[in-house]
């Protein structure tokens, strides 16, 4: 199975091969989650803690079902999410009073507690975080991490004082993105999203992309300016210092298991998967090499060296299953491991361990006695070719355009736009492209004209084929 | 509030206040883990992921959602919980052809799949497990952290070739169990549940029960052994070594939020919670005393204490809030913060700093130079306080009884039956007890008479009223 020609059918088949999650649970798009995809999941999960909790934001954990009547208090927000909720009716053998959704975000079961929580400015910031699954009623085609109905998601949700500090949180939320993105060396680009396309709701929304190797974009996250859309409706509000009552401004930033969708798609080659090392559920894996006799030493050094990586705090993996070492080579790279070592009798000799890097086949030898320091640093050098080679994969598929002519196929393009809606339809109607929106926070200023109505203007856009 | 007098309303009272949970949300039952209480149980987690890792068992993550044609395959089970489970029936605008079950356990969910990834003796035993939250539509009164309708779970599920097999890993369980209670400074005892009493679908069941203040038993697990009650209807089979077809045989492990509602009901006293330093958010708060002309000093010397913690891995917190000492001891004492550490201007003139525990009031000094080793100490020897203190409690409610007459009142009752269920069920409904069990793999022999027919019999069994 080739990764360019057909990547739709190429993923499944990774995920499988890999064994990351076994979709043949009994409901469509609910997926099992098995012990390598979880792991790697879970490795993803302690960077988003890692960098929410030094940012002064607390862990939470809501209920999952909301009240239709608190689900309807923000009428944007529902029209949105109307028709891919799912409801629960009965409890036991009653009918329930009230109907129950289970959260498809949790918008509406977090901001009556907030109006309960939030009382004068000095209970704000309110900055809170959960990792929970979420659900929704997909009727596009699943596909593992990417389109699910059960959704493992992480959310923020912050109240502040002004519209100005709820933008400095946006700010900070962009920080934490790029210091995530760089544990899983996933390269992407922020956009202003179009109002047609903005989260049910929000004042604003950045849309997080990043690109497949089939040139469609894949959404990874957004990040949201509610100003004070929710805080009305949920009566969120605070004392200021003078007294008078005032609406919370509020943001919010979400990511999912999308995310470990875009390392398989964009890190894997035609062998399987590519692990990035920082999020790799087995960062090294063993293989002892046996010859004639020396099974004993071999299989000790082996033991030896794991125990080593271990110490090092590395997670390692010692593979001693009574098979062929080219099978084992076979196994670990379709799952991705990102650093092979083989220990025989010549590498004890020597005092080395033989390594084999999953990213580029380099191989080389390791001095035993620094091994743990070797392999870290071996492992932040794949990290950062991943990264380097992914980067340059994401900037050779943009094209600027200025004509409507020959648009070239499988390219992410960016064109002037007026800003009007009409323009806007019109395009993606006619070429099948989603304008993704015009670059977050972008420092250079386009001059050029509208690509559709030929006005002049100061807006580029961004727009692309979607997954 | 007084713990002893009035327990129900002692154990709400500190909940509130220590805010480790809101239960303002508006569904009865389903309470938000505020960030406090969120930790202490995440901490538990991770000593339950610990334990169940060590012992070769993988984490998973299943859907949530059960088709209602898997959840009726075991018709005893099925009988347990139809009262009691949420059901979706809804999704979008469209009614569901299949209704779904939220889980109050997982069997049903997994067993299905077990059935595809079980074929060989070699893939077995199979042992998984997954920390997640469970549903059940409580009709009794509901209780922060002990009753509720959406549960915070743990469950582990295995798969053997025979039933000695699955007994062992019953053992392993037991074992695990003692693992984990040690850090929740918990006792408990062990009880093989009656007939009518069993898990909904299992061979046996092994109830794990402590003691409340008011003498009461709260049920904080269970382990069950099902021999091959699921297996058969599910048709998990392996082939064995001589290509004949068999039914696994499968145990399964489950405790939930119950054992943090365990930790404040066993732990804590009038002045508050006092949590278990393993579990403990905070370990040690550190409060700054200043006096004249000396804030500069002193919080500099409280900065480098905390840094010196959590240097050592200890989770320090340093309240620098501009509020008098007093109210900041009182705070601290109500979330239950294992020590405290004061630093002054004297302490900082003799390189210590002041302590006091949480759980007996004891003071005293600690060399700074040494304040990370010095500290873990102490700690330890809070640890083993509180777990010998509780085990003192929870042996003290313990009493023998041969005769129905006078009975004890707020006592956990030990007594002979001869194992009828008529026996039984006289005592249980006579006497508003519950029948707890016969003590699991007990060494001492009992002999004796059933305390209601009079039968000679070498069982005992154990019974209170129950939480």
């Amino acid at each position: 199975m080739e990764k360019e020609d057909n990547f739709a059918d190429w993923y499944l088949d990774i995920v499988e091969k890999a064994n990351l999650s076994d979709k043949r649970y009994p409901i469509k798009g609910m997926n099992v989650w098995t012990p390598y995809g979880w792991k790697a999941m879970m490795n993803i999960d302690h960077f988003i803690r890692k960098e929410l909790d030094a940012t002064q934001h607390d862990e939470v954990c809501f209920p999952l079902m909301i009240p239709e009547t608190e689900f309807k208090k923000e009428k944007d927000h529902i029209k949105g999410f109307d028709s891919e909720v799912y409801w629960v009716t009965h409890a036991g053998l009653n009918e329930l009073d009230v109907r129950l959704v289970l959260r498809p975000t949790s918008e509406t079961a977090m901001y009556p507690m907030f109006a309960l929580w939030v009382r004068s400015h000095q209970d704000l910031p309110l900055k809170i975080y959960q990792i929970v699954n979420t659900f929704r009623y997909e009727t596009k085609q699943t596909r593992p991490f990417m389109r699910v109905r059960e959704i493992h998601f992480f959310e923020s949700h912050t109240c502040h004082v002004s519209e100005e500090d709820a933008q400095c949180q946006i700010e900070e939320d962009v920080e934490i993105l790029s210091k995530i993105a760089k544990r899983l060396c996933l390269p992407y680009f922020l956009s202003v999203r179009t109002d047609w396309d903005k989260f049910p709701g929000a004042y604003y929304t950045v849309g997080i992309d990043t690109v497949m190797p089939n040139g469609k974009t894949l959404q990874i996250g957004s990040i949201h300016h509610y100003r004070t859309n929710f805080s009305e409706p949920y009566e969120i509000t605070y004392e200021n210092e003078n007294g008078e009552h005032k609406h919370v401004h509020q943001t919010t930033y979400g990511m999912s298991e999308r995310l470990l969708g875009a390392v398989i798609g964009v890190h894997s080659d035609d062998k399987g998967l590519i692990m990035p090392p920082d999020i790799a559920p087995f960062q090294v894996v063993i293989i002892p090499i046996f010859s004639k006799d020396n099974s004993a030493v071999v299989t000790e050094a082996a033991r030896g060296l794991l125990s080593k990586l271990s110490d090092h705090g590395i997670r390692a993996k010692l593979d001693d299953r009574d098979v062929r070492p080219g099978s084992k080579y076979f196994d670990w790279e379709i799952k991705g491991v990102p650093l092979r070592l083989e220990i025989g009798g010549r590498d004890i000799e020597n005092n080395v361990a033989t390594f084999a890097r999953r990213d580029n086949g380099e191989k080389g030898t390791i001095d035993l006695d620094s091994v743990g320091q070797g392999v870290e640093l071996i492992l932040g050098v794949i990290s950062s070719a991943l990264m380097e080679r992914a980067k340059n994969i994401l900037m050779s598929k943009v094209q600027e355009i200025d004509s409507l002519e020959n648009m070239p196929e499988g390219r992410i393009l960016k064109f002037g736009w007026c800003g009007c809606e009409e323009c806007g339809h019109k395009f993606e109607d006619t070429y099948e492209l989603k304008i993704l929106g015009t670059p977050y926070n972008s420092k250079e200023k386009y001059a050029g004209r509208c690509l559709v109505c030929g006005k002049e203007t100061d807006r580029s856009v961004i727009a692309a084929r979607t997954m």
